[in-house]
């Protein structure tokens, strides 16, 4: 296999085949992902592997009922985890200093850098995948069905299994409007219309305008898809589910 | 190229060759990676690539003068970025509501999602590099080195060049210390021994415990590499930058 087709062509997969996905593979495709770079070798991440179909239920509503946690073969759940660490502190004799917004932010860089390595390891041996970002919007309700334990938090959640069709590759803006050469150069009109012109005139964003009866591809997001009023919500949520979760934003 | 090969074997590289990296293959990198997941097709990140000498010695304080900061070819600052995006929606008649902490988050999963990419990417065409644990402690000075605008907020830091000489693999506690099938089990004490005995009898791990004085490997950790003291100064100071940046926690 020549890697860089794989990169320059990979797709999310939103559709599975019934194909069960082994245990082993799962379990080795995740030891793999975990040689991936963790903070000072800390490791302050966990994933778990929801395979049974009664979960995967319970987890659909947290995901707003997506068709591809129930559909998956495993619904992985990625989360930020000082809880390991800190028992492992405790028994050594040694006063933990991770209850604060630096020690959540480095389990959160841990966790999501484990994911995605897993996420390329997996697409690399034939499986599809697809990123639920609801994750952040339901944590609480997640760790509930999952029993995460104080001091871990989802973050990112993974559908794993095989493809149950050609899935379609997404437009993506250009790189030249990504990538800033020494210092960043702030963007002036042109540089706005250069980066997003592309992807406005594509015919399946084009419809989406249409048939949310909007003007523009931006609305789409501002009105239908990320609207403030969500945000908020879903914000307030996540922020004090955190501090019951033992982090505490304020030191 | 056997890829399974790379991951279980991947490495951290720290000392770089003075051969240069050339900017069309940064280029051609950072445009692979970019097919990586992101949310809603938002791509709410940008990649800052500093190769000169000037700027990268004005960025190695930022990191508290880790030496492969001036000594890579380039460093590649990874940023959550609103800016393109919200500037995009104002362009295009759309109300923008991403000042909120759930956008921030977004934003910080995009970014390291393609940091993580291009970092598999990079080491698969045969380049080392680094990440550096410090950007979220000094994001503000290096906001200033790096000219960032408002709503962009560096979030992890690649080191990037062909490697000076072999670097070693580090270890890593077993998978099924950090791998939890259905729900999470938490961790009993044996449980808690069986992560980190081996990783606790490692001859490097002994060192460190030894010439720190310490009576335990955790401690290392709680009482020098990552302290309570340390965690609330800079939680402080990135909690107040993100908020400088505009992006509101109360909301």
């Amino acid at each position: 296999m020549d890697f860089s087709d794989y990169f320059k062509g990979r797709r999310t997969v939103r559709r599975y085949s019934y194909k069960a996905v082994p245990a082993q593979l799962l379990r080795d495709m995740l030891d793999a992902a975990m040689q991936a770079p963790t903070t000072g070798g800390m490791q302050v991440y966990s994933a778990v592997v929801t395979t049974r179909a009664d979960l995967k239920k319970a987890l659909a509503p947290c995901h707003f009922n997506q068709p591809q946690v129930e559909q998956s073969a495993a619904v992985i759940t990625f989360c930020a985890d000082f809880n390991r660490f800190v028992k492992w502190c405790e028994m050594s004799d040694a006063v933990p200093g991770y209850d604060n917004f630096q020690s959540f932010m480095t389990a959160v860089l841990d966790a999501v850098i484990f994911a995605q390595q897993f996420n390329t390891i997996a697409e690399m041996n034939g499986l599809g995948c697809c990123y639920l970002g609801t994750t952040t919007y339901n944590a609480e309700e997640i760790s509930r069905v999952l029993d995460l334990p104080k001091r871990v938090v989802p973050i990112v959640t993974l559908t794993v299994g095989y493809p149950a069709d050609e899935s379609v590759m997404t437009e993506r803006i250009p790189v030249e409007s990504v990538v800033h050469w020494e210092t960043y150069k702030d963007y002036s009109s042109d540089d706005i219309h250069a980066a997003y012109a592309a992807k406005e005139a594509l015919p399946i964003n084009r419809r989406y305008v249409e048939e949310n009866g909007k003007s523009s591809l931006a609305q789409v997001f501002t009105d239908v898809r990320y609207t403030r009023e969500a945000n908020e919500v879903f914000s307030a949520k996540f922020y004090d589910f955190i501090a019951k979760a033992g982090f505490n934003w304020n030191k």
